[in-house]
């Protein structure tokens, strides 16, 4: 066969604080392959079928020198991120052709040859539950809700009867949050940034949902906490608004602070009251918690999506050409559940 | 007997910033009591041998309606702390006439009438090991040393060969945690503000000793680091620069912040850290430790102090006279040592 396009969004230059799709990133049609010829020196050929857009991409958009939990974009490639892709040839027996792979590090580009890592189970065969788009595998079945649960179950030492507060609670971690808070048993106070986002979050189950835009926060938590656990995904007023309205003992689960990402971060002033309360801090990065909970996570939480028991919704955009828009619409929060990208149909 | 002088501190007005010795406090001695005749009313008489002076008073001369873990100290009244006392007196035979009696609430007075409290073992009878004077027992053998020997076999995790980063390191807490690590194994950086300091420092084990008044804290932790546990004392530049350079898995323990005691706290700019460095932060409040390690704590820490194997080092006063002056000492750092003081012989 000939040579056909492969499109692919590169990362073009590093925002000063917003990224500006065009700019930062470039969807770029000048590149092709040959499916049937393409060198795949032992790995696999993958056709991608879907793309996960996520809060962190802010943090890769950097200089590559500046060092992180996650490496930058290279300039002039193309992105990457959880995705799950069609085998289409292989020469990796653990990646048989036929099969779909779900990966942390997919390039955005139409088709693209990859490599296991023998280090890392990040990467690996996915099953297909019927009743679930691919989309929902990488988004509530995929990191975010991954995210989610397994820092849940590791960190919070929920018991029934305790107050949770959840921030983003209408993205792919904080409706997870609030879902398996409310199976726990504890009254949930949830927070989002528009009206629309606050019904869903009482639609999965929030006892007292508010648009963070339009209420005071402080007044939210001194009415209704003193907090026990607090689901922190945005960092800034919103944390020590916590902090202070936490009860003796709260935990902090502390997953993203999102309200920095592009315009920096304001300094934390309750943190003080760390000690008086005997607050327990943990910082959560799915990494370093999948291999304990990747059997459970699986066996678990795809069976309750497809019943209907935990809820999701799915912000789906079309094309590779979308990817720069969602990457701001996801900063901006104006996305209105779970970003996600379909390339191709199978 | 004829009333005899009792002499007192009160607390006289809340501080602007800090404590200002004979206005925020007033040395008082118009106050008699006949010690033969004031009424017990089912309490004891004790006789105040030795008080201590913590960091913590700055938070409680505050206006009472500002809630805090700790009570106000009334305006008008007598300070209390921790401390030990001879009882002369008792209609409680739970604290019998001629023991000694320690707890956290001791009047700033030379006498004073008490009652227990059967809801906490925080005061009680306690033994004097011979080779140890009263004044340890409110210092590296009382609060500020069980606070560093029970959060730190609670939450410190040790790891021999690991690194903890300490500040106050030549204060009763630091320096009971620097010995704590060096006993565990681990390589120590403390730091404070004085050469003398220091040199105390270097002189109970620290491998590195920095005075942070005239040596970048963050350059030492790029040098030395990344550091595995940080005791944090005093909260702001120096937890941020912690926060920088931390391992992953790093568990920072919270006791203090005394940076902010008197001018207020420095927002943390490096708490989003947390996420990419699997931080976990605990608040230290010796009150929710005590009952599970005190026995521990009298079996274990007294001996060593008598042995010589743990030291410590007090910075001791005479006289209720000079309370106003070693609280504000302590709030400025310039005690060298434990600051204790000695209000009578027996």
């Amino acid at each position: 066969m000939a040579p056909i396009r492969n499109a692919r969004v590169l990362f073009s230059s590093v925002p000063k604080d917003f990224p500006v799709p065009g700019e930062t990133t470039v969807y770029d049609t000048s590149q092709t392959i040959d499916i049937d010829t393409v060198p795949l020196n032992g790995g696999f050929l993958i056709k991608t079928l879907v793309l996960s857009v996520d809060p962190y991409f802010r943090g890769r958009m950097r200089e590559p020198e500046a060092e992180s939990y996650s490496s930058s974009f290279p300039l002039g490639e193309s992105l990457d991120g959880y995705g799950v892709g069609k085998i289409i040839r292989s020469e990796d027996s653990a990646f048989p052709a036929g099969k779909y792979v779900y990966g942390p590090s997919l390039p955005h580009q139409e088709y693209s040859v990859l490599s296991s890592n023998p280090d890392s189970d990040m990467m690996f065969i996915i099953e297909k539950d019927p009743k679930l788009p691919w989309t929902a595998f990488v988004g509530v079945a995929g990191m975010p809700g991954q995210t989610a649960y397994m820092a849940w179950k590791e960190y919070s030492n929920a018991k029934k009867g305790e107050i949770a507060f959840v921030s983003t609670g209408a993205g792919p971690v904080g409706s997870m949050v609030i879902q398996l808070a409310k199976r726990d048993g504890l009254r949930v106070i949830a927070c989002a940034g528009s009206d629309e986002k606050v019904k869903f979050m009482k639609d999965i189950g929030a006892d007292i949902a508010f648009n963070y835009k339009t209420t005071d926060t402080r007044e939210v938590l001194k009415k209704e906490g003193p907090i026990d656990i607090y689901w922190d995904n945005v960092g800034g007023v919103i944390l020590d608004a916590a902090l202070e309205f936490t009860a003796v003992y709260g935990r902090f689960l502390i997953c993203g602070m999102i309200s920095g990402y592009n315009t920096g971060l304001k300094g934390i002033k309750n943190l003080a009251l760390a000690y008086p309360k005997s607050i327990t801090l943990h910082g959560i990065l799915i990494f370093r918690l999948f291999s304990k909970y990747k059997d459970e996570f699986y066996a678990t939480v795809p069976p309750l999506l497809a019943s209907g028991e935990i809820k999701y919704k799915e912000d789906v955009s079309r094309g590779l050409e979308t990817v720069g828009d969602v990457i701001l619409a996801v900063q901006e929060g104006r996305n209105n559940g779970k970003a996600v990208v379909i390339v191709a149909e199978e």
